[in-house]
């Protein structure tokens, strides 16, 4: 369940707000904090299968969530588009035109989270 | 209901997606097709009240995934720093450095959608 832990925590930053707090309990617990599917059952109070059901669950609901608006891949495009932009600045500031990299980190801003 | 009908569709653009078959439907030909209640009642064989509720609750849908998610405001900021990269390009084409201007053009279409 954890070979894509990176990812699913990614999915959860920008999407945990659209889960319930049961779910987002579970996933917090065991992705966040590291506890077993049976620690977080004592934790909850509920049965080592019903954490292991919300979890699936959860899982299947950040990725449909990402399926239907890739806020996700869209963060990755902007962060493409922040280092280029980043780096042009550079590249305008050795070039002896501060004034327009001001501008453009200025921004690049915008689009940073 | 109409009062908001432009931001209401631009949530719709955004988290159409998430809502029910039905709920798609009634908004759709409601505020795309601007039928009225009972034409839409009518159109889908279900009550006039029915119509109506799942507006309701679309509506209400629509502005909480706004408020969790926030991707239509987030295209907001983004479209302004569009704009203010498109503008500094023109500026750069204008000092002669079209090379600076063709790459923060590149960058700037990786923001917009």
């Amino acid at each position: 369940m954890k070979a894509d832990a990176f990812e699913l925590t990614l999915l959860y930053d920008y999407y945990g707000e659209m889960l319930t707090e049961r779910q987002r309990a579970c996933f917090d617990l065991h992705y966040n904090q590291d506890l077993s599917l049976g620690e977080i059952a004592e934790e909850l109070g509920i049965s080592r299968q019903g954490v292991h059901d919300a979890l699936v669950r959860t899982e299947a609901a950040l990725r449909t969530m990402e399926q239907r608006l890739g806020c996700v891949s869209r963060a990755r495009t902007l962060q493409r588009a922040y280092t280029d932009l980043a780096a042009l600045a550079e590249n305008l500031r050795t070039a002896g035109r501060d004034d327009f990299a001001v501008r453009i980190l200025a921004a690049a801003d915008l689009i940073k989270e």
